[in-house]
């Protein structure tokens, strides 16, 4: 199996995000997304049961965590390892262009 | 845990590969190399005991694989599933650039 992460689907452009299962094993999972201006709706907080280690590869994002008081602000390269249960949320996604993440859903 | 993985380490220009862990889970670990130049010894091969999930994320390289007549030309983005024992090369990266990778070695 190979690919190219940053090649984009012809069909993009729609108003949801694109997630995409490069490999699945025990224990781990890694995963495509693509956000296209997106944000997590006012409220709404990921609470996940298993940890995700995450790399933004372009674009621009801003994500907040609950216990955190800024949010942060991601630049191609920036990862993050996730915790279970850490409460995050995606502000905002740049929508002038798509930003490609690289995730890693673990046991 | 959080960091860049395009940010360069100070003492870059060495003349080895360089390797840094990220993550270490059990069945898995998450690991940055950056090359710069360097290629596989001569006929040397790589054979390893667990699977290897690679991306290039920046920089340009050259991966032979025993099984296949050419080489693949890799750039940015581009990742490529390696089975276990499946024995392959680096022929060449791109002495110009730093070559940043990301490998998930798996069981």
């Amino acid at each position: 199996m190979s690919g190219n992460l940053l090649a984009l689907p012809d069909d993009m452009g729609g108003t949801t995000e694109r997630f995409e299962e490069l490999l699945c094993r025990s224990g781990f999972r890694i995963e495509r997304i693509i956000s296209s201006g997106q944000a997590s709706p006012p409220g709404f907080w990921y609470d996940q049961d298993v940890a995700e280690w995450v790399v933004l590869l372009s674009g621009a994002a801003e994500l907040q965590f609950e216990d955190e008081a800024a949010p942060r602000k991601l630049v191609p390269g920036d990862w993050i390892d996730i915790a279970p249960h850490r409460r995050h949320r995606l502000n905002w996604t740049d929508p002038s262009q798509p930003s490609v993440w690289l995730a890693i859903h673990y046991r």
